[in-house]
This record gives C-alpha cells, structure tokens and sequence, in this order.
C-alpha cells in the first residue's frame, strides 16, 4: 500500500485566465475506498476546456467546483485495492476521479478498458469522452455529407481532429482552423483534411475560407468561437448545420464579449445552430466507442496525443490548452505501470 | 379603362434609415396586360419589414430592387381585364404587384379569394404570407408545447400576433413583446396571452421576463433581435426552440450592429436557433391557410388591420413599421370596391 498522495485543489476562483494561484498541490494520505468503491492509481489524467468553466461560481452544464475541493475529471488509472468494487488489483479502469496519484471511487463510476485493444490513454482521447463528443456532434449535430464542405475549429485538437476526419469519412470536403503551421500540416498531411488554416497568421479570416471553402460552408463544428466564427457565420450556406461544441476563445473572458449580430444571417441561409453536450448521447455511447474503436484498428482515423509528465505539470497542461499548445488529446502522465 | 396611374418607384437606396429621397411617385399610362397577364386595380398593398432588406445593393433572401424600378409586394386588387390570364374582370385576386393604382401580372401568379370567406384585406395578413409565417415559424420551428413557455417579440405585429395565438393554441404559456401599454392590452386581452412586456417602458428586459417566464424559456419566436433577444438567450431552458423569422430592429443600421457573443450559452441549453422563410414551406401553404381560415372562423385567433388610406401615404405606413405604429397587419388602402 502507498503510503502519500498528492491531490490538486481550487486553491481561487480565476478572475479570466487562471494561474499558480488557482491550483494547490497538497499532500494527503491515501484514501481508504469505502464500501462498493475502489482505490485507483492513476496512470493518465485528462485536462480538458471545458473544465475552465468548473472554475467559476455560478451555473455552467457542469457543477462548479467549491474552493478547496479537488480538482476532478477523466482519468486512467490501475485498481490498487478493490472494496467490493466488482474489479481485481491490476484492472485498468477509467472514470472521473480527482487530480491525484490515488483517489477513490464507486466501481459504478468506473469502467475496465482492455490494455490489448489500444493504448490505455485512448480512453480519455479518440476512445473517450473527446472522441464521442466529435462522434456525435458530427454525425448528429452538424451532419457533413457527401459535397457537403465541413469546417472545423480547434482542428488540431483531441476533438476537432476527430471531427474532421468523420466528416471526411461521411464525403465532406473537410476545412480546419488550427494555430500553427506544424498543425495544419498535421491536418494536411496526417489526417487527410482537404485544407487547413492558421488563424495565427490568416490576415483574414474571410479571405482564407473563400480559398479554402470555395462554395461555402454546410457544416460547422466549433469548438473556439470569436472572430473565426463570424466569418463562417458570413458564408453559411442554405440549410447549413452549426454545431456548438465549445468556445474555447472566450472562456477566459473576464467581461462578456461582443460580437457582430449574427442571427439576421440565420434568416437568409435557414441555417440551424445547436448546442449539444455530450452526455445527451449517453445512451449511445457504446455504439460511438465501437465504431471509434474500429476507425482507429482499420487506419482510418488516425489520433494523436500531447503527454506532460508528472502529476504536478497538470495546471500547466490545463493552461496550454488556452495558448494551443497540444496537438490531438492533452493528456498528464501521472505514473507508469512499472513504477 | 382608367386614363392615369400612379406607381412608386426606388428613388435612391436608403443610407439606414429610408425617408423621403428613397421613394418617387411617378405617372404612368395604365399598363396593358399582355397574353397571359391581367390587369389590376390595387385593393389593398402590404408594406412588410423585410422590403427594407429588398433597398440595399447585394444578397438577401428576397432580390435587390433596382434603383428606379417599381417597388413590389403583396398586392389585394380586381381584375380590370384579363387577357387569357383565367380571370374575369371583378374578381377579386391576390398576388405580388407593383404599388401602384394599376399593374399587370401574369395569370399563373395570381390567386382567386372569394370575399365571401373573409374580408378580402385578410389575404396579405392573418390568411396570407404573415399568417402563413406565423404557422410554419411557430409550429415547424419553435416547437412549442403543453407546459412550454413560449415568447414572441413583435407580438403585436401581423406575424407576432398569429404566432402568439398559435403557441397558446398549443398549450404553451405565451409572452409578448410589444411597443405600447396599449399594444400590451391587445396581447393580453383581445389575445389571450399569459403576459405582455412593453419593451419601450420596461427598465431591465431580463428583470421584466423573470416575472413573465420565471420557468425559463422554451420557445422564442423572434422578428426583433437586438437587446431583448439577447435577454431571452439568457433564459433559454435545456432543449430550447429559437425560430428566428426577423430582425427588424436591425434592419436599418448603417453599421453591423454588436451585442454579446451568445453560443456559449446554447452549449449550457443545448438549444437550437434556426432561420426560416415561409417560401420553404410552399408546398404545405395550401393546407396552413386552410386551417388559418378555420379558426379565424371560430374566432379561436383574432386579428387586427392598421389601414392607411391612399397610395401616395404608402412610403409613411411602411416607415411606421420601424417605429412600431401598426398593431397587428399594416394596410395601405388604395381604392374601394365602390370608387
């Protein structure tokens, strides 16, 4: 049995961009898990945008965190002690869990993953929760077919990149934003996207769609909003499907920003705009994993992930994904099976 | 055969707001109908908010006017004389005319009403397009349902009051927004909604929908957009409708008007916010105006006409649309059976 842990907690709510003084490392004991749970060693851990809104007070799709709690959220992690939990010491498992070397949970709130099937951290990526978020709000939401052209932000992370090649595999002509030229050339050249842009060095983003996405644009998938997302809005097409994963590019917004008035274009291309969370899907993620799972054995969706090491890098990790700093899932490696 | 005609041309496109240099009223010999085509004496004209948009240079959902052609729209009129056009001269027919005393269309574009069914002005309103908006807009669209609160903005308008009605028909809780005390007794007690919001008098719009719609919202049917719209995205309930049919609060800016980036907030509500043009829906106007007429008939929806009387006043009555001065359907009377 280990005998210290180390936890991550709110230490302050972040006024805009969180820094050092929003995380607290602490040292703990190892909790004990108590009837029905499991004690879980954590191997990867998750960072993920829309942890940002935890953060705040107030209401958001996901409770806030309270100051002083542990941060939580995907890991994958190794049973250490099961307390009628349905598992053995040695299962892989993964579930929401605190930002910590152990943590408990109810073995409900766990599910094993097959080491042999893919790589563990897949079950926090392309076979996890970002995986079936680009599932289902490609297919479901957003709805690219064949001559359709799909556009897609944050194209070069853990969901965009999914996104994107599922509107490819359903005949979309597949359009990505990204921020740097080494992940356009990722969409490019890995993942089979007709075209990439970087709005880092695009003068204009309207400009670089009228290039990029000639006949306009039938199905959004946006993950970042802001100024790329009005440009889009401008060049929507008749019967066009906007779906509203995330707007990563405002989350640290401090006052509440402004925009051009967009819904006058709804009326001239009837475009439809939905918000859609993930878990609305939960009756069917077993189907959207499967056939994730069977892209990724056949080739046909590639993947790619971003591994900090070390528990304590996890706030930077976080931060990182506000600067874009990671290609595919960001993930924080937090021990090795061998340790 | 009459000897003078009077038809109001573009003068010039409108800078924002539009004034007297954007319209002319010209002379004209009476127009002969040619094969095909009928000539008629202009009833009733119908000045509506999306003209505005038919002003500027460049794309919208109806064609640009020219600059000195004649403005256009729905038209109540009798068939001075048809030449092969399937009418008889006196019938009373509905169609897209010129403004104008007389103008010609083809017979294939115009359509018979019988004045026994209903007052003939009733074709540009309550049983015409605005009607026939209200009725996709509302049930296709904004989905309302028993227990749903549904809210309207341009409540008192032609295609607001129907929309209401329809809601309430459906056995959603219905507010207005409406411009007047005395626009908000129409709404509340000629109309049978649960509550009326007067958008010039209220302090905070989200202060005054809390006490209106303290359960959320559900269904929003939007001609405005603007500042209340923004309130009601504030409130949007989980699986929320938005059918946004106008914007006309808009329609006159010289600028492209800004207001707060609102996507995030259908991530939290999962909402969905689609355009629509009644045009979309033409194969299914037969069967709305049919049951339109049905409860008129039973008076289970009511409506209201504002007349302005005499073609020359038809540039004011249009104007009066931007500063909400209609309840219920603008009219513009151009001449009497009796004349």
């Amino acid at each position: 049995m280990p005998d210290s842990n180390r936890q991550f907690r709110l230490a302050s709510r972040p006024a805009g961009k969180p820094d050092a003084e929003t995380f607290e490392l602490v040292e703990t004991d190892v909790p004990e898990p108590g009837p029905g749970a499991a004690l879980v060693r954590t191997r990867y851990l998750s960072v993920d945008p829309y942890m940002r809104g935890r953060m705040d007070a107030g209401e958001s799709y996901a409770d806030a965190w309270a100051v002083g709690d542990p941060l939580h959220g995907g890991v994958v992690g190794e049973v250490v002690e099961s307390n009628g939990a349905g598992f053995e010491a040695g299962d892989v498992v993964v579930g929401n869990l605190d930002w910590a070397d152990y943590a408990t949970a109810p073995g409900t709130e766990l599910t094993q993953i097959d080491p042999d099937l893919a790589p563990v951290s897949t079950a926090l990526g392309v076979l996890g929760m970002p995986g079936r978020t680009a599932y289902f709000g490609t297919r479901d939401v957003a709805e690219p077919g064949p001559g359709d052209t799909f556009v897609v932000t944050g194209a070069a992370g853990a969901v965009g990149s999914v996104a994107g090649q599922i509107a490819k595999l359903a005949g979309a002509r597949v359009v990505g934003f990204a921020g740097s030229d080494e992940k356009v050339a990722f969409l490019e050249d890995d993942l089979g996207f007709d075209a990439g842009i970087n709005y880092k060095t695009a003068e204009d983003y309207g400009d670089a769609l009228d290039e990029a996405a000639p006949d306009g644009v039938d199905a959004y998938f946006d993950n970042v909003g802001g100024p790329i997302t009005d440009a889009v809005f401008d060049r929507l097409n008749v019967d066009a499907r906007v779906a509203v994963c995330g707007q990563i590019s405002l989350y640290n917004a401090e006052e509440r920003p402004t925009g051009p008035r967009k819904l006058g274009q709804l009326v001239v291309s009837r475009a439809r705009v939905e918000g859609f969370l993930v878990g609305d899907f939960a009756p069917r993620f077993e189907t959207a994993t499967e056939r994730l799972a069977e892209w990724v054995a056949s080739g046909e969706i590639e993947y790619r992930e971003t591994v900090t090491e070390g528990l304590e890098n996890a706030p930077d990790a976080f931060l990182g994904l506000f600067e874009g700093e990671n290609i595919g899932k960001q993930l924080v490696k937090v021990s090795d099976p061998d340790d």
